[in-house]
């Protein structure tokens, strides 16, 4: 949305394509807190405004989504879901990311009433609280010393029989005296009646069933950034996300810029993926006006 | 603001210091429509916003401005003017940058009443106005390239006897129809009522002096950052800017962050300033959970 308004302000002949707005904000039960100038507001709220400014702004919307771009003659063709195709001379990829998601039961029910995909915008509401965090990795890991600071407890759940994080993070964990790390862990159910109450996991050596009470669940098994449709074009990092050059937005493909949780920009937050996004459009502007 | 912010949020032990709030924002006159949702705000309107989200963090904020910082066995000491010492694990500088401002007359009475330093931000206010752009390097072609798909005519004034500007762009300015480039051209006045109407200009080789009629005057004779207390612990570009890995705002020394305009990042916007500001924030709490 911020590449759009900044787009039409440039004047580009703009043509916005998208199935709905908003990405991940609009699976956000709880309130955001961390979008500059407004201390509380929900992920529908902020989307609106979002939505308003861009719709002032002189951009087509087009409601559906890419599923292939090629690039010949300096000239981009986009092919749509709905058989619908288009031409530009420049393109901006701002499909966003989703985190990729456990599939055990009670995960969808309680997505922002326990259930969250991300620590820096959610772990703030679980001070003093039992928590625990499914995925061994880094991000796992990281997860749980960042709540270690103000959780009572944090659980981090590994499915494998290894950890998987960097040693200096296992040293950080091993030193947390409010952080257990359990190994073989196959979560099988999240519980609760309006928020998320216990996990329930099965040790995978022994088959006993376990259950952990926790009033939070941080899901940190990676992410899905939606990217086949440029495939060939870029160039991917071992996450699937697409490179960038950091200070343009620029892909490997001149003309082609991508911006936001799609990319392999370092913190996935909104304010980071807008000045990205802002980034995007006036690099393609410059090409543009090169070109 | 967001850097504060986010700090706030990871639960950092913050002390933020700044002589004021808002800094290049607190002198635009004309409103600000491109920070995401918000088609139109003030700029001490959104500078409210920021400053009431960031004190509900827990940062101690301390009107001050620093004047030398130094580390010594990873612990940085650092100097303001009202001769305190502080002393922390990591630094994060967000001191922005001033406009170079041409000091002629009239140029400080109508800013943000058609005297702007920023053609992303303002030039839309112009369309179908004449205008002139006070410097030839490449910021000055650039922006009036910018200006000419939507103004009645631009002017570009150069002081001296040669454009700076890159060929690339002269080449385009050339194609333009309605860009009149002038050298030797020292801009002497600024004229109007409530708003500019007309700049007078010494022409430097026949001495004399001209008047053009314009309702905007855009001045890109480059920025000062507010680089100065960090001399010797990052390095500088040719705009002494300091230079930041682009992904985590990491300048050369470990534990000194730096985001927004007193960097090197390529464009100078509220958002993109805000987005780097969060990196540097999450960066810097990286850091010390590393130390």
């Amino acid at each position: 949305m911020t590449a759009g308004i900044y787009a039409g302000r440039q004047k580009l002949n703009t043509l916005l394509i998208t199935k709905s707005f908003g990405g991940q904000m609009t699976r956000k039960a709880v309130n955001i807190e961390n979008w500059p100038g407004l201390a509380e507001i929900s992920g529908l709220d902020l989307i609106q405004k979002f939505t308003n400014h861009l719709k002032k702004q002189p951009v087509e919307i087009f409601e559906d989504s890419a599923v292939k771009i090629a690039k010949k003659n300096k000239i981009f063709s986009l092919l749509t879901k709905k058989r619908k195709k288009f031409q530009s001379a420049a393109v901006i990829v701002a499909s966003g990311a989703d985190p990729r998601p456990l599939e055990v039961l009670g995960e969808k029910k309680f997505i922002g009433k326990g259930v969250s995909y991300c620590v820096v915008c959610d772990g703030p509401l679980y001070s003093g609280k039992e928590v625990a965090v499914a995925g061994g990795g880094n991000a796992g890991f990281e997860a749980a010393i960042s709540l270690s600071s103000y959780v009572k407890k944090a659980y981090i759940l590994e499915f494998g029989p290894q950890i998987r994080a960097d040693k200096i993070s296992q040293e950080q964990v091993s030193q947390k005296k409010n952080i257990t790390v359990i190994v073989q862990a196959a979560l099988k159910k999240i519980q609760g009646n309006d928020f998320v109450e216990s996990v329930v996991y099965q040790d995978r050596k022994s088959k006993a069933l376990k259950t952990l009470k926790v009033q939070g669940l941080f899901v940190e098994i990676g992410s899905q950034p939606a990217t086949s449709f440029v495939k060939g074009l870029v160039d991917f990092n071992e996450k699937d996300e697409i490179v960038v050059n950091p200070k343009t937005s620029q892909t490997k493909t001149p003309g082609l810029f991508a911006a936001g949780d799609v990319t392999d920009v370092k913190y996935k937050q909104i304010v980071i993926a807008c000045g990205e996004g802002a980034k995007a459009a006036l690099s393609a502007y410059e090409y543009l006006q090169k070109l």
